[in-house]
C-alpha cells in the first residue's frame, strides 16, 4: 500500500465523459489498496471563459477579486470528481484550497505556498477516502482566496506530496511522458523512462512545456518522486523524474535536445569598454521587463565592445525603443537586432563527465552548413543560437548524432 | 447615514452589462453616504448549467460535493460585482458564506443560518468598503460548504440585515413591487406601497412568487424593514413589508388577491364515520411526501362520511395510486378525483375586523355563475377552489368588487 498523489490537468477534466475516466483510474488504485490524493484542475476552457467575462467589466481587475472569480474553476472540479467517483462506489471527499487549507503568501494570482495542514487530508485518508483537492489555489493568513498562477496545479500536486511524504507524485497530461525531443520534428524521438530534476528544468526552461517548472523545482528541493504519465492511456509507465543518484551507472551523455523558436539577438556595437557599461546596457532592458537569455561581450581594438544577448521575439521593439535612449547616453556607435533566431540545446547530466560534447556538436552542425550564431553553456547544457529556418534540420542532425533514438 | 443591505437576484445580475447597473445603483447610494452590503445570486442561468453538467455524472449527486458546485455560482458573481465596483471608483470587498462567515447547520441542499459573524463586515463598512457577499450559501460547522435551497440569496440578505441590524434590507427583482394581483390578469391591479408580513406570507404561500417564503418569516421575526423594489427602473419606492402596527389606521380591507393554478381535488366517497379516519386516507398520502392543502369533511347519514382534499395537480396520479391501496383496506366506497381546478385568495389583516368579507367574496362570485367547490379560511384569508376556466373572471371579478384598483 502506497500514499500516491495524482494531478489532473485541464484536457484530462475537459467533460463528464474524461471526468468518469479519471474516476475510472483513481479507482484502479483504490482496488489495489493505495490511498489516493487527486489535485485537479479547472475544466479546459472554464478559466479562459471567467477571464472573458472579467473582461467585459474592467480592464484592470483587482487580484483579489480576479481570484475569488477564478478559483471556482477548480472548484467545480473537485466536485464533479467526487461525484464520479461515488458514482461508481469510490468512497470520496472535496477540498477546496482554503478548506484543505494551503496557507499561501497575499500574491494574489502568483502566490507561493507557505504550509498545508495534511491532519484533515490523512484523517479522511485513513478513514478509506479518495481526498480530492482543487489546485491551483490557496489562502492567505486572513482567509483571502489566492491562486498560484497558470500550471499552479502542478505545484499544488508536488507541495501536498511533499507534505504528505507520498511515495509518488503523478501528473497526468495529454503526452505519455518525456520525450528526447518533440517527436512532431524527429519522429525517431523516444520516450525517457528517466530524467533527472536538474535536467527537467533545463528542458523546462528550453520549452519542453510537459511540467511547470516551479512544481519541478520544488520536487527536487523536497525530494518528491515525481512521475508524467498519460491520461487517455491506460498502460505505460510515464517518466519518472528522479534525482541524479538514484540513475543507473550507464547513463546516457544525452538526454534531450530542447529548442525555443521566437529567438531574437540584438548587438549593441562600439560600447565603451569601462566597467559597468553591461549594466548600463541592460539595467533599462530589465526595468522594462524583459528577460534576457544569452548575453557575450567582445572587447574591440579600439577601446569599444560590442554586446550581444537574446530576447524573445514579442520583447523585440519594446527592447530596441529602450536602447534607443540607452545609445545616445553611453554612446554607443549602433543596434542591430537580428528577429529570425531560434535556439537548440543540449541537455544531459552526463555531460559533465563526457568531454567533447560541445565538439561534436559544433561538428555536426557545420557538416550540415548550419552557422552558429551564439553559444551558451552550463554544467549540463550546451545551447546554440542559429537561424530558424534550419531548426527542424539542427534538431534532427543532432538527435541523431548523440543516438537519442536507440534505446539505453 | 444608514446601513442598507441590498440584494440582486440572477436576472439583475444575468449579463456583464447588467452587473454594470447593479453596480452603478450600489454607487449610487454610496455617494449618499450610506453603508451599503450587497448580496448576489448567481447570474441567471448559471445554476442551471451546474445542475446539467453533474447530471451527466450521476443520477444522484451526493448532497456535499452538489453544494460544492452549485456554490461557485454566487462566487464568481461577488468576484464580478466588487470588479465593476472598483471599476468606477467605488471600494468594494468580496466574501464567501465561508469567509463571513454564515454559519448553518450541515442540511446540504437546504441549510439553515445559524449564525453570522458580523465582526469583519462592519469593520470593512468603517473602512469605506461596499461589502459584497455571496447569497445562497454558507459553512457547517466543520467548515464544509452549504447551500440554502433555491432562493435562498433572499434569506441571505435578511439573515445580514438582522445580524448587522440595518436600517432596510432591500430586495431588487424584476418587478417593482408587490401589487394587488398580477397585473397579467388583471391591467387595473395596483401597486401596494406597503404589505404586512402576515399578508406577504400568504400571498408567497398563494403563489405570488416576489418573495422567498422563508425570508419574509425571517424578517417577521427579527423585525427586518424589508422593501421589494425593480433593479430595472430608477424611480420609485417599490413595496416595504412591514409589521401591522407600522401601517395607517385606514387600512384596506383587502390587500391583494393570490391565485394557485394545476389545483386537483379528491374525494374519497364513504369512508366510515369513525375516529381516525382522515389519518388512515391522509398518512399514506403525507408518506408518498404529497402536499396536501384543504381537507373537508362532510359526515353523511349511513354512517360513512365523504373525505375531500387537493393537492398539486402533478401530485394527483401518485395519490390516486396510494389511494388504491387505502380505499379496499379501510373499505371506502369510491375515489373521485377532478383535475381542473384553481384556487382564488382574497389576503387582507383589515379582514378580521370587517365582517362580511366572505359573504360578499361569495355574492360576487355567484352573480357571475362560478360554482364555489370548496372554501378554506384564516385570519387573514379567504381561499375558494372553483373550475380553472373561472380563475381569470374571478379574479377580475373581486378585484374590482373590494375597490382594490382604487389607491387608498
Amino acid at each position: 500500500m502506497a500514499l500516491i498523489v495524482q494531478k489532473y490537468g485541464g484536457t484530462s477534466m475537459g467533460s463528464p465523459e474524461r471526468i468518469k475516466n479519471v474516476a475510472k483510474r483513481v479507482a484502479k488504485f483504490r482496488a489495489q489498496a493505495h490511498q489516493v490524493v487527486v489535485v485537479v484542475s479547472a475544466m479546459s476552457g472554464a478559466t479562459n471563459q471567467l477571464i472573458a467575462l472579467t473582461k467585459e467589466l474592467t480592464a484592470n481587475p483587482a487580484p483579489r477579486e480576479l481570484d475569488v472569480v477564478l478559483s471556482t474553476g477548480e472548484q467545480v472540479s473537485i466536485g464533479l470528481l467526487a461525484m464520479a467517483l461515488q458514482d461508481i462506489g469510490v468512497a470520496a471527499k472535496s477540498y477546496t484550497g482554503g478548506q484543505v487549507k494551503i496557507l499561501t503568501d497575499d500574491a494574489y494570482g502568483k502566490a507561493r505556498i507557505l504550509a498545508i495542514d495534511d491532519a484533515p487530508i490523512r484523517r479522511d485518508l485513513d478513514a478509506g477516502n479518495v481526498v480530492i483537492v482543487a489546485g491551483f489555489q490557496g489562502v492567505d493568513a486572513e482567509g483571502n482566496i489566492t491562486t498560484l498562477g497558470r500550471g499552479g496545479s502542478d505545484t499544488t500536486g508536488v507541495a501536498l506530496a511533499a507534505a504528505l511524504k507520498a511515495d509518488e507524485c503523478q501528473i497526468y497530461t495529454d503526452v505519455d511522458g518525456v520525450y528526447t525531443t518533440d517527436p512532431r520534428i524527429v519522429p525517431e524521438a523516444r520516450k525517457l523512462d528517466t530524467v533527472t530534476f536538474e535536467e527537467m528544468l533545463e528542458m523546462a526552461s528550453l520549452g519542453s512545456k510537459v511540467l511547470q517548472i516551479r512544481s519541478v523545482e520544488f520536487a527536487g528541493k523536497y525530494k518528491v518522486k515525481l512521475r508524467v504519465l498519460s491520461s487517455f492511456e491506460d498502460e505505460g509507465e510515464g517518466t519518472l523524474i528522479t534525482v541524479e543518484e538514484n540513475r543507473d551507472m550507464e547513463q546516457p551523455v544525452i538526454s534531450g535536445i530542447a529548442f525555443t523558436r521566437d529567438e531574437a539577438k540584438i548587438t549593441v556595437q562600439g560600447v565603451p569598454d569601462q566597467p559597468g557599461m553591461a549594466f548600463q546596457v541592460l539595467g533599462p532592458v530589465a526595468e522594462a521587463n524583459v528577460d534576457v537569455d544569452m548575453i557575450i561581450q567582445n572587447a574591440g581594438r579600439d577601446g569599444t565592445a560590442d554586446l550581444s544577448f537574446t530576447v524573445m521575439r514579442g520583447d523585440l521593439d519594446k527592447t530596441l525603443n529602450v536602447l534607443d535612449r540607452v545609445k545616445a547616453v553611453i554612446g554607443a556607435k549602433s543596434v542591430e537586432a537580428d528577429k529570425t533566431l531560434c535556439k537548440v540545446s543540449l541537455v544531459g547530466v552526463g555531460m559533465h563527465s563526457h568531454p567533447g560534447v560541445a565538439a561534436r556538436m559544433f561538428r555536426t552542425l557545420s557538416e550540415e552548413g548550419i552557422n552558429i550564431r551564439m553559444i551558451s553553456t552550463s554544467e549540463i547544457k550546451i545551447s546554440v543560437v542559429v537561424d530558424e529556418k534550419y531548426l527542424e534540420l539542427a534538431v534532427r542532425v543532432l538527435h541523431k548524432a548523440f543516438d537519442l533514438d536507440r534505446a539505453v
